[in-house]
Parts: structure tokens; sequence; C-alpha cells
């Protein structure tokens, strides 16, 4: 834990610098028409959650470089997850993986709620064999050609629910590595039927006030097809299961140049849209930090999503999901989860009438001026004025070095292995 | 038009190596289980319809380097199209583009007649403003902001519609080029529905007997955002308009990477395949020749085609859409017209039993094997002996260029200007 | 031309705020002990140059859709080049394409002289055919089969050295189209041997003062091979060539995904940079506004530049090149020539010491913080301030908007065709 | 081991249709002027390396799902590659990977002798750590900011040398992992500095009759920068480091959309063209089984490679370099060596003396057709026969799941933990 004198103290140091930006930024905006305190409320209101394997140091196939005091249980990630709270209060609830995360879900409830936080999505596994499993999903899942691995999966994913409903979540996330790696490997349509089936089974089992996410992604593990390629098949999965199945967008999941704030877009044309994996990639499902390659890609999602708020049935769950192999995993959840932040204030500051005027009026330069503008805005004393307001940090990297926290965990969590990886 | 007994002569020196040829390989496919002569039997009765278009000289935006003997209407172009179906005898049908192929119905049938051609699915053209339009399509057509827009690229739809009824066409295809060049400048959402709309109102003026392709395409002319992006929005297309509206395939409309076989049979599976536009492309929609670049992935599109045959309401029109800039678009029409044949009669060579059982065991290895043993297989005499038996041209290439035909209409036709290109 | 007083009074009615803004943010930049002014009295001294080009419409191989007032002819141009550089401050030469721009030199010196503005880099041009040329480069121009068409086109481009030098250019920017549309149409070893042949030749005629920048693109308009495909190949050529000899990077003109910022980094260790088309792109080569897609890319690219400044014989030069198909193309190039200022700015902020004390620590979040830092940084006000102190426009498009130049232009100059494009 | 006599008894039942097919494809080779013999001579004479770690089941960063019977040791995995040469005659040498198959050259070299086999390149690996390693390369290696971790990469470089001197190896083969995974973690151009000094100081050890192979790679297992990250630079590398030293051409570590044999075509023009990894991708570094994706593409790179032979110090090294994740490797590196085998006897059926004859005449169609009427050709027979003159196999796969080798090695190696993986 971090204890609330430290964070008070960095606060004050920063406090008159962020009254005088904050200040400044506040004429600006309302030169444009804008009152900075609504947009700091938004932000202020806003949360993005925390998957609970990113506190761990992830890897390539080729190694996985282990970082200082990785958690060793579901309880550390938790209290990881309690920092990165602590120190930007912008993430207020952690999404379970199972088998991973299973534990007595008493006991999950009482350490979440030390920290304050909540259980978001549970997502299930089926992409790899767990220890007293049976079958073996080297060759599928749901949509394994042996119907007895399939019902394994599919009551893998009703344990995920009993186990969510134990502790407080209300969706389930499902994402399959199930494809082929040769042409012919697979027959498309009878592996998409018996995904179809068992999908059919485990919304069956879905209680009535959660909602079921599915998940695409173009390639890996599969690197000929993957069942759930797109959105377009999503969007198929998505019909076909009900109205509490809903689409899932990772942002790494995509083909090259994809328009992906365009399939946004549709999704919520659709009412599928279901949420996101926040992160970001220059090549493949690079799972980078969020907005650390493309932060101007980030802005026009959530230039969408601002633009659909209030619509109907539209709530999509945010969550990062990222995978650290070179920075501490703390540090980075909480800068990303602070760009997902800047990119819904900046979302906020665009002129939606001016926008509007411009299209209609057929004046391109004008129209993407106007989001370029948004953009363009400094919003860091929103952000920071949001979470000094409620005790998180203005600084939250800075607070976070200076409290010793990781030497801490270094000292007293066991060393973790460099198993893994060195697959090639 | 090219003399039969041209024709006759060449295939008499052809004939007896072909005899041999075509006896040897139906050994070797005997021994797989295959009769030989059933196989050209149905790429004898198998056809793909040429785009009038296709018979000019294509070009960039950079240039236009135009050829000899270009045709110079329509009726031209019916001459050239003849002279392609004459000799490979494997493309029955004409598809027109309207403004450009318009002329009296009577006179298309009859030219059509003259060289045994049918008219297979309507073009129309809202990407570029023709002379006497009242309103440009500069910010978009179907989709534009402006209400009279959309209604006259509506009202040339139902033209097209209409022309089509009185040549015997019984389909339209749409593709428009609206999208956005910036982030911003159309509302993604919006414009959608536009085109819905407008959509919704040329549907409403399709015969009982007519079916609507709709044509998705990731970018070009648009390089922000296209309204029809890719095959997920085109499906939504599809649903909202009704059961006579299909899904068009452009093999050349996909974003990098993408497995466009597996997109094929989720449409199939949708039961939204409209149809194809055949071509080949290494980085855009560049529009080349069928297979020049990747055979292998045409032919596993005809795999899927092929295990599709006999479903109910599975009737995907086959048509060529190529630009030929360096190269005789009568002999390149005829070489893609046999490329698809190919890929067809390789198709039907898969053992379909031996493949479902390798993929039903996991063998990932003999299941791609299958496919590679079929497409391995050089049907070459089969295409050439179903030529031959209906009197085409064993070697069509070598005859078109025996014939003389290319500088008989460079003395006859206008010569044609370069102009067009040279945008940058 | 725009009057001076309009200028003045539209600077007049923004200058309050932009001192406040000026004020404020010198400040921050203070606290973090950057010099606001010697920031600006780089901005200002910095210029990116116009293609003649680009102040005309552009186009698709679909369409060309004209704007109103287009340029009739290089005079025309100078004109409109001359109202970019008196609004923005920022674009002081003018880069010609032959045989486009051919006039009498004299006249075009006056012309330039008149508007305070020199000339850049030459632009030859065969990847067209022009009237009255003798051979046609549909097959190639300087890599062409035919020695005949190689000499041709060596010809054209010391014809463009000889009108460069009659108006004070020093530099010849070399881009071929040169490549295939098919496995096999070319010999690509033979195909480079005869390029580099005739470039050198080329290269034997350049004036001693004189740079030769040679450009690569990776596809477009050949779809198959381009011969000058890829920075590695530019590299071999500038490499062959002679120190004189230098590669230009176009942003839009490599393969999806890769690391542009890098290729400049190396072609700077290799001392090979010549400089830079700017312009923007998601797909291709799509030649979009400057930072309209991807900012931080831009950013990143001046990033590598500035971290450069200084090193022997770095001196690459900046241009502009874009197409605007949806845009006033003067509005769109003095935004793009801001957006390129921007980018310099940001890059300056970068604090080179700090960046390499988190590099050599391994400390890669601070190290990406860093440059998000300056580039988050909201540097308009810099770029206003070297404007207004230079007697340009605060805000550029505003007073163009004002001015009326667009109306009075459009009834000078007749009305441009819309032909070109409509090719497929 | 696999018994000669199941072998011949697999051999003799197949005599007969081979005999056949043989005859009759010489017969029509016969008449386009080619000798099958000739053929079927050079293809028996050529033979690719198999890497020790292509024999063991590959994995993702997901998963890694074990086969059965896994070598346990690099004297298991020369079993395995002896059992590949045994069956296919087409694999006469072993890459070995330092440290994973470090053990006594004596034993090594007995071991590789009982098989028939040698040694080709050594491999490095400083792209993860090893038990009992000093320094880390969580942070790189070669271009690692410490100059001890530096000295460490080197040394292991050199210690590869050491031991491929005892076992008959002449090559050694360098690629790393190093890279960024965020915008300014590593400046480009001291990381490559440093790189490049360490490369020396391994090139400086390397024995006089010995190559140095450097190896490019785009992304993976860094995702914003790779410190070799295309031929471009590796082209600077081998330029920098001298004479012996070459670029090693990976078929997936390529942007999309790139043209391999074009790239292949510059370092053949370069004189560094060093040789291959082969195997075959769909979206990255996918490292399928060669030519399971684009048989087409593989094709046209031995078509430069044919079309090189000859050239004074042209002799590229040939290995394949894939990861089996879900066939038996046995099985996939026979296929994938009578793969590369199929593309270098079709390469060598083109008619160079046509094809320059088209190219020349710019004749694109009838270029194209040459190369497609060479990969168009069924060259089964004159594999097969070629395999079968030496006591090879005449289908190794059929002839491998009757020899129960894998049953065998499946009871006496231990079982292999599916450690790895997992990572996400």
């Amino acid at each position: 834990m971090i204890k609330a004198s430290l964070i008070e103290d960095d606060n004050e140091r920063r406090a008159a610098d962020l009254a005088v930006d904050y200040d400044s930024l506040g004429e600006r905006l309302d030169r444009r028409g804008i009152d900075i305190d609504k947009v700091k409320d938004r932000v202020a209101a806003y949360g993005v959650a925390i998957p609970s394997w990113g506190v761990g140091t992830g890897g390539t196939r080729f190694a996985r470089f282990p970082g200082r005091g990785e958690p060793a249980n579901v309880f550390d990630k938790l209290d990881d997850c309690g920092v990165i709270h602590r120190l930007t209060g912008a993430t207020p609830n952690v999404s379970l993986h199972i088998p991973w995360d299973k534990a007595d879900p008493a006991e999950l409830r009482a350490k979440a709620e030390e920290h304050g936080l909540g259980f978001d999505a549970m997502n299930s596994n089926t992409f790899q064999d767990s220890p007293g499993q049976a079958l073996s999903y080297k060759f599928g899942s749901l949509s394994h050609a042996d119907p007895a691995v399939r019902r394994q999966a599919v009551e893998h994913n009703l344990e995920c629910i009993e186990i969510g409903r134990a502790i407080g979540s209300t969706a389930l996330t499902v994402w399959v590595g199930d494809g082929s790696n040769f042409p012919g490997q697979v027959d498309f349509t009878r592996q998409f039927d018996r995904y179809l089936e068992a999908m059919s089974a485990v919304y069956a089992g879905l209680p009535d006030d959660w909602r079921l996410f599915t998940e695409h992604k173009m390639y890996e593990p599969a690197f000929y097809s993957t069942v759930v390629q797109d959105w377009g098949t999503n969007l198929m999965i998505a019909q076909h299961l009900g109205e509490r199945a809903f689409c899932l967008v990772d942002l790494g999941h995509h083909a090259p140049n994809v328009n992906i704030e365009m399939i946004v877009a549709r999704l919520i044309h659709a009412k599928k849209l279901g949420g996101f994996h926040f992160n970001d990639s220059k090549y493949g499902d690079d799972d980078l930090d969020t907005a650390a390659i493309d932060p101007y890609r980030l802005f026009l999602v959530f230039n969408e999503l601002v633009a659909a708020e209030g619509k109907p049935g539209f709530d999509p769950a945010h969550m990062l999901d990222q995978s650290h192999n070179v920075t501490d995993p703390i540090e980075s959840l909480m800068v990303s989860a602070m760009e997902v932040q800047r990119a819904y204030a900046q979302a906020l500051l665009v002129d939606r009438a001016a926008l509007e005027g411009a299209q209609e009026a057929n004046d391109a330069l004008m129209a993407t001026a106007e989001l370029k503008r948004a953009f363009r805005t400094d919003v860091e004393p929103i952000l920071a004025k949001a979470r000094s307001d409620k005790g998180a940090a203005i600084d939250p990297v800075a607070a976070f070095r200076a409290s010793g926290y990781r030497d801490r965990v270094a000292a007293e969590r066991p060393e973790a292995s460099g198993a893994g990886g060195g697959i090639v």
C-alpha cells in the first residue's frame, strides 16, 4: 500500500503549479465556451478496468524477462491493482482470469474491498492447457472437432460465470485462439458452426443481468485462420447469440491499416459494441501501452464514444489489456489509465455543433481542424486536478517511485522464474 | 471477329499433343478415383463474365498509356468481348457500366447476339461526374450530406435497372467511392444511415427476379474512411436491405494479410455471398490479372465455392474486374478467364471425403497436403480439351496473335488519347 | 495577393489572446528550463517548400473533381504559393515540375521575386508521356529496355537541371514509376543496372554545387515491382552515384507498419538523407495533408531531425507533397506547413539530456514520457507568435477565407476541366 | 532409425506408377526442349539444412502444446534429423543453436556421422537468458547500453564459433531481438553504433574460411523498433563488417506486401546475399511450413536464385526455419524440404532465353506466362525419382507413418512439459 501522507506531501509540492495551469487552461477553454470544471468532473467519474494478469511482466515466445517483485498470486495482483487505483483514482475495477486467479470468493471480495476495488468482466481461458485438465486444447476449444473438448470448454466458461457471480462480476469475456495454421486444416464453416453451438450453451448459462463479450482477433496463436477473425464474424456471433451478447474490440487485433474508429462506429450502429481492451500496437497484437504508438487513433476512438453517449443501450466496458515486457507493470498501467482518460477528456472538448456544421457543409478542412484543436489541447491539468480532488496523486509515477513499493514487494515476494518463452 | 478456320487450323496442330496429355492426366486422375471427363464437362459448363470496361487499357492517377485499337464505344467493346468468348468459350456474359455504355437496348442485344453473348450485372457509376449531370459527386453520392445529390444517385441506379431490364440483365452491382479523406470530415454513422436510406430506395425499385450486389472496398478513392469499407459493413447492408441483397467480393478490396477465402466462407454461412470481381493484387486494389500474383489464394477461394455447391440459394455471380495497363486487354482477359477455370478445375479435384477425414482427425499435415495435391495438378489438358470440344482455341493467345485482330481494329478504330491520369 | 491590412486587422483582433497564451506557455516552459523565445526564433527561421503541383486539385484514377479558381499555369501557381507564404511565412520556396511548369526563366524569377519566393529542387517527369515527346514511357523510362528511351529520359533530366540553373535551384529530385505489373515482366537485376547507368549519366551532368535526390516508393504506378522500391535500394543508388547523391523520403511511400523514423535515422547514419516529401497516409501513397492521420509519427521524424542537427553534412531538404482532392489546396498547404512547424517546435522541446539519461538507464517509461511531454505541449502560441512577428497571419485560414482570394481567382481563371481520372 | 527394408518395400509398391509418371513428364518436358534427367540430377544434388530446434514442437506466447516423443537433447534431435534425411535425401546438414545444443564436439560429430549428416551454420542466442549467465539480455545484447552486456554477447558469439570449428561448421548466423517497445526507449543511432562495434568484434574472431550471416527482422520480440529491422540496415551491416559478412533472408521477417524476391535480387546485386531461412507466413513471423501459404512466392525466389547461378561469389546457404505447433515436426520438415526442392525444380524449368526475349520486347503477358508454365508443371515425379535413385523414400510421409518411429521415441523419450507459453 501507498501511504496517504506520501501522496499528500507530493501533491502539496505540485499544487501551486497545478493551480496556475488549471486556471490558465480554464481561461483558454472558456474562450471556446467550455467549462473546465464540468470536463474535470466527467474525467473524475471515468474509470477503466485493470486486467489481473497485467500487473505481471509479460513476454514473447522468445523469452520472458521477469521483473522485480512480481505478484505470486491473485492477492498480490489485487494489492498491485490497489496501488494503481490509489495513485490514479482511475481504475476502480479488476478483471480476473480463470483458472489463473482461482481463489476463495470471499477472500477475493475481502481483498478487493480492502483496496476499494470491484470486479469487472470474468475472462475464461481455453487457449492453453491447465494442470488437471482432462482434454487438450491443442487443436481448439469451443470449436474443436471433438464434442468432448467443446463440452469441457463450455463447462469452463460456465464455471467462470459461477465464480463471477460469487464476487459480483456481471460480464463474461470470451476470447479463443481456435483457428488453423494450414489451409485445409479446418473447414471454416463446420468450425464456425461448432463454435456457435458451444457459445450458445455458454449464453444459455448467462444470468439475466450479465452480458457476454466475444472478442475477435485477426491472428495469433493461429497463423492461417482464426474462428473469430474480425468484427464481421464477431457481429454474426453476437446476432446469433442474443441481445445480451456483444462484441469486444481490442485495439491490437485488426489487420494493418484498418480504420478501427470506424469499426467502433459500425458496432455502435448495430447496437453490439460491448467494450474495449485498450492497448497500442505498431505491427501485430503487440500489446504495448495504450497510446504509446498512435495517440491520435485513441482520441478518434473516444471521439466516437463521446458522440454516442446517451444512445439507448450504449454502455461499453473499458479495460486495459497490455503486456509489459520492459517496464514496471504498475507504472505502465498507471500511465495507460491516464492516457485513456486523456483521450476521453480531449474528446469531450470537441465542439460537436461546429463539427457537425462543417460536416454538413463538406468543409473537410474545418471539420478535421475541430478534432485537431481538441486533440492538441494539453488536458494534463484537468486530469491532475481530477486526481488531486479525490486524493490520488498529481504525478502517480513520481509518487510510486518515491514510495518504495516495488522494493518492498521485491523483498517480500518470491523471485519469479524466467520460465516461459524460448519457444521460437 | 476471328475466323473459325484459323482456330481449327491452330487446334489441329495441337490436337495430337493434347490427346496424349489428356490421356496421361486421365490415367493419373483415375488412380485418384477421379473421372477426368466429368471434371472437363464441369469446366466446360463454367463461365465468367467480362466487364465491358476491361477491354480498354487502364491506367493510374499518374498516367494512362493507351493501347492500339482500343474500343471507342460499347459496340467495339462487345466485339472485343466476342473475340474473347470465341477463343476461350469461357466468357458468355458481359457486364455493362452506365453511363459509359449507354446505347439503344435493341442494338446492344443485337450486337451481343451476334457474338453469342448475354448480359451480366449492370454497374452504376456515381464515383465520377458525367457530362450533363446536375450535381457533383465530389463529396459523395448515395451517402452525400445533400439529399438532392442522394436522390440523383438513386435515380441513376434506378435508370441502370431500367436499362438492364431492356437487355436481359437480372442484377445490379453498386460500388461507391463515398467516404472521407480526413478524420472528422464525415460522421460515420450519419453517413452510413444516409447510404442505407438511399440504397433502400434503390432496392425498392429492384424487379422481383433481380439481385442487388453491394461491393465493399477498404480504401481508394477515399483515403481515410469508406462507407462500405469491409465485409462486415457489407453484411449489415445486405441484412438491412432484404433477401435479394447480397455482398460482392472483389479480391483486391481488403486489408493487407486478410484471409479472403475465410470471408467467402462467412458470407456463404450468412447466405449473403452475391458474387466476385476476380483479379489479383500485391499491394492495394491493383486490379492485376487474376492469379498473376498468388494463384494458390484463388484456388483456396474456389475450394470454398466447390465445397458450397448445392447449398440452397448458393449461386454467386462470377466476373473479372481488372485494369490492363501494360498488356493487350483481350489477351489478359483470356488468360484470366482461363486462370479462373483452372482454379475451379483444381478445386474439383480435391478429395472432399479425405479432406474431411483429415480435418476431423486434426491431421493438419494431411489436410493441407490434400489441397496441395489438387492445386499441384496441372489441369491445362482439361481446360484445353474443354475449349477444343466446343470449338474454341486450344491456345487462345497464340490463336489471337495469329489472327491479326489487333492490327485490324487498330487500323479501323480512332486512336485513343492518353488523356486521363497525370493527376498525381 | 492578400492585402497587408487584412492580415493586420485580423491579427489585431487576435493579438491580446495570443499574448496571454504565449506568456502562459512561456511560464510553463520556463519551469522545464526552456526559453520560449529561442524556440520561437528557430520556428520562425524554419521553412518548408511547396510543390507547384500542390496548388491544383488532385484526384484519383477514378475521378478528379476540380476546385474553384484552379491555377491554369505556373504563374498562377506561383501566385497561389505567394499567398501561402504571405499568410504563413513558412514556405519560402517552390519546387517546379518539368514539363508542367516550363516557362521563360526570367519570367519565373520575376514572378517568384514578386512574392518573395525562391526555387527549391527541380522535379523531372518521366512517369507519363508529354505532348511532342518522341518515345513512350509506357514500359519504363530511365530503366527501359530500349536505350533510346533511356537516353530520352536522361536528356529530360539534364534539361531540368538546365532550367533549374537558370532560376536558381540547386537540386534535382528524380522519381520514376518504372517497375512491372507481373512477375517476370522485367528482370530485376538488368532493370536496376540500366537504371544505375542512366542515373550515372544524369549525375555526370550535375553542377558541382547541386545535389541529386532519388526517391523510393513501394508501389504505384507499378503494381508488382518498382525499380526504386525502398530505402535499401535507394541507399545503393546514392552510394553508387557519388557524394552529391542523396535519398529522399516521402512519408507515404513505405510498406504498411514500417518504422519510418528509424529509416530516417539509418539514412542519417549513412550520411545519405537528402530530404523529405511530407504528407500523411493511412493506406498507400494517399498523399493526405501532413499530420492529418498520425501526428505523433511526424513528431517522431522531427525528433530524429532535431537530434541530428549540427552533424557534419546534415542538411535535408523539406518539402510538402500532397494531393488535395476535397479541400482548398491553399488552405491544405497552409495547414500542412504549420503542422510541419508544429512537429519541429515540439521536437525542440524534448529535454535531450533527460532523454539520453533515461535511455542509458533502460528506463523505457521515462524515455517515452519525455517524448510525450514534448508532443503533448500545445505549441500553437509559439507558431502564431512566429507568424505574427514577421507580419504573417496569426490564423492563416481565417485570414484567407476573409480575403476573398479564392472568389477572385475563380472569376479570373478559366474553369478547370474534370478531365483525368475515370480510368478505373 | 528407419529400416532400409521398410523404405525399399514402400518404394517398390510405388515404383511402377512413378516410372509411368516420370516418363510421361519426361515426354512433355522434352517437347519444351528440357532433359528431365538433367533436372532430376540437379534436384538430387540439392540440399537444405535443418535447424536443430525445428524437430521440437513450437509454440506461441499463449501456449505450447507438446508433441509425442519430443527430442530431449541434441542427440535426440540429430536422430530425428537423421530420419528426415534418410527419408528425403534432401537435408544433409543440421544447424545447431548454442547454448541449447551444447555438447561434447566429438560426440556431436560421431552422432552426425552415424546419420550421414554434416553441420551447417552455428546459431548464437542472445535473445533470452540462459542458466548461469551473468548479465540479462532484457534490454538488449550486442547493442545493449551497458558495455559489459555487449562484451558478454560478443564472447558468446565467439564461443559459438569455437564450437562450430570443432564440429566442422563454417558459418555463424547472428540474429538478435534487440530493439525497443516505446518511441524514445533507445536512440536509434547510438544503439546501431553499439551493435556495429560489437559485431565488428565478432567478425574479428571469424576464421578465414568462415562466413558471417546477419539476419534482419521487422519486429518481434521488440514491438516498436528492431536494430536490424530490414534488408537496408542488414546491407549496411554487411558492408561495414567486411567481405565475409553477408545478409540472411528469412521469408517471414518482412513488412506486409513487400516483394521479397526483389530484395533477394538486390542483395545478389550487392554481392551480399548470404542465405535463407525458409518458411512461410500470412501475417507476421508465423514460421509456418515452407510454401504452405504462398507457393508461388517461393518459386519466384528460386527463379531469382536459378538466374543467379554461376555468378562469382554467389553461394547462398539454404536452411529451413519453422515452428511446428500442430504437426509432427519430422513430417513438416520433410514436406518443407521437398517444397524447397519443388520450387527449385520448377525454377529450373523456366526457359530463360524465352523469358529474356519477352522481357526485352516488353511482352509482359508472355514473360509472366513463361514463369507460370514452369510453376504449373507438376514436378513431383522428378522429386520422387531423385529420392528413389538415392534410396530415400518415394513418399517420405507415408514411409514415416508406416515406420512406427514416432511411437518408438514416444516410448523412449521423457514426456515434454507444456511449460513455456502462457505469457500473454
